[in-house]
């Protein structure tokens, strides 16, 4: 077989001293200067691959289907030499020159991995599928082997039966706590996470109040059972809860000043659950845990103070960090036996919004920055 | 009988304008103004109570024994009226011109309360008894009837064998989820609460980091077997958990930038209980819950903010709000229960500093707020 185009998305340059101002960005931990396509990650078409031939060096060879992409992408395209530490990235961070990374699903089309045979389909966690047409793996990458369900698309499974629907679902079994009649509040209710963890609220009896910052995702919230919806850009989310609260659940996929008007709204023994800025940290953090220790503070500068933690205590609150990626092994059998049988009834709706071909990568990574796109961004590399 | 006197402790006048710096004010949430010693409260023996004839309108008489000077006290001393909101009181605290209140032991000493009878002795959350030698109750005063044991005297009821013992056994009952092997952190580890968590965590087979301000503090935090000690006026508290963490469990008695510190330090699914701060507002925001809502970010203007919360999901972090007001009922039995004796046979251990006379409260007052007393202060009124 003759060699086919092996088209990469790379990482060019670092993201700096560009655009500054946006409601997304509020209460986030990167800097806002926006990804500009073309610039900051260009696509490349100059590699080649012959999959026939090309050494595995028993690895296997995987062609990228969909790949994923999500806000904390942006987070790993920070400077590790940076001189202000709020813009400052670790040695995890996208490397300049060489193609990036994220969450998706590929199909194996040779193999040296007797565990992992040809035409077996795979979903990565981190660092997998690189975003590039043809990856190969060594034998010792932690790839999970998936079966898609006959009414989904594979799109699906980065996004509501993937790293999204794993957050919501594993964080609201380890620690929400729910009780019928209580009030849940969740921000970007719109979202993957979001909007699984309100119809998750709902089959559990609790009033939800969700937000969100356009008419066409309040409508959404609406569709899928949030009771009281709000557009936060627009509304004042303190009287929101003042009226509507006191809040039993707080599902934070913002941080920042949210936070701290929820906080004086919580109720007796409220739960917190804190993600979003996550979101972003996650990534950067969780992957240094190894070198972690002095250096840490450094990550932590751009991050918004909580002023009003001292509610902890008054009303004998209960915060927990969410971190799917110690969530989603736990719940995977779980999650895995239930959930996409679920998103094929329809019990559980999701929205996704596709983008055909890497060479839409760069426009798609500013979309999710700007908030513009309108449902989780998927990019579909390749049919089967 | 002829009447005898009825000594009283006044709150006399808002602790302002005497600006002062002190360590242990550091990351709390009042003003560093102290108290002043026959200005702020004003020791009265002008009154005067004839105990066989005074009118009890359905309630009883109580003759107060000990009474206790805890930190939160200073908290209830702030103007309703003071234009800067860090130094701002809600509508419960004390009056001017009337007794300060707080937790203390009585003795009945006439009673119209049937399940209240003459001779019985009495422990008093909030409210109780006032700072008098004797104090009319309504019948519906929310007390607990106890009884002493035989090795122990009334004092310890206020202290380990009351709410600051309630304190560490109900937060570390409800929260710790202690596993030897595991490190707990604690500070002011040699206070009534924090020398009370060193035992429980060594009971646990727990390595225990403490710190305290005085070397006489560092030794009794090692004679109740604290592994680690260290002055953290002297040491800096982020190498000494650098090396001797990561922390599992910290047990948070200040707040502020320790807190932040030992965010940094902490191990994967540790647990975090934050209460300190808590000692100052816990009676500030619980008190006010009924009358709650906007003005509520008045009362934390004064709160350090924490910065590194987002270790949470980095970390999968719990954190919990220790609130013994309503900890202490959920645990009342098996405290009562267990711990008095515990106290009396040596193997809990606990040290107090008793001081004579209600005349002495503002000099005590004072010290508590300096930290220059150096163990859990009582008020001894008077021998049964």
């Amino acid at each position: 077989m003759a060699p086919v185009r092996n088209g990469r998305v790379i990482f060019n340059a670092y993201p700096e001293g560009k655009l500054a101002n946006s409601t997304l960005l509020l209460n986030r931990s990167q800097p806002a200067e926006y990804p500009i396509p073309g610039e900051t990650t260009v696509y490349d078409e100059s590699a080649q691959i012959d999959t026939a031939t090309v050494a595995l060096n028993g690895g296997f060879l995987v062609k990228t289907l969909v790949l994923s992409i999500d806000p904390f992408l942006r987070n790993r395209m920070r400077d590790p030499q940076a001189k202000d530490p709020s813009r400052r990235g670790n040695s995890q961070g996208y490397k300049l020159g060489e193609p990036i990374d994220g969450f998706g699903v590929g199909v194996i089309v040779r193999s040296e991995v007797p565990d992992l045979p040809e035409g077996k389909h795979v979903y990565g966690f981190i660092r997998f599928p690189a975003f590039q047409e043809y990856t190969i793996f060594p034998p010792s990458a932690q790839l999970r082997i998936i079966e898609k369900h006959p009414d989904l698309q594979w799109s699906v499974y980065v996004g509501a039966a993937g790293m999204p629907g794993q957050t919501a679902y594993g964080g609201w079994k380890e620690h929400a706590g729910a009780k019928a009649g209580e009030v849940l509040f969740v921000t970007t209710g719109a979202g993957p996470v979001g909007s699984f963890v309100i119809q998750l609220a709902k089959q559990a009896g609790l009033k939800v109040i969700a937000s969100a910052g356009t008419e066409e995702k309040l409508a959404f919230m609406k569709s899928i059972g949030a009771d009281v919806v709000f557009n936060y850009k627009t509304t004042d989310t303190r009287a929101v809860l003042e009226k509507e609260g006191p809040v039993d659940i707080y599902w934070d996929n913002v941080g920042g000043d949210i936070l701290d008007v929820t906080l004086e709204n919580t109720a007796i023994y409220a739960r917190i659950l804190v993600r979003a800025t996550a979101y972003y940290a996650l990534f950067a953090v969780l992957t240094v845990i190894p070198q972690l220790c002095g250096a840490m503070s450094g990550y932590n500068t751009g991050y918004v103070p909580v002023k009003n933690l001292n509610m902890a205590y008054a009303r004998s609150l209960s915060l927990y960090g969410v971190a799917v990626a110690r969530l989603a092994p736990i719940y995977a059998e779980r999650f895995y036996d239930e959930v996409p049988a679920k998103l094929a009834s329809g019990e559980i709706k999701y929205t996704e919004e596709k983008s055909y071909g890497l060479d839409k990568v760069g426009d798609v990574l500013l979309a999710v920055q700007k908030g513009t796109n309108k449902a989780k961004a998927v990019i579909i590399v390749a049919e089967e």
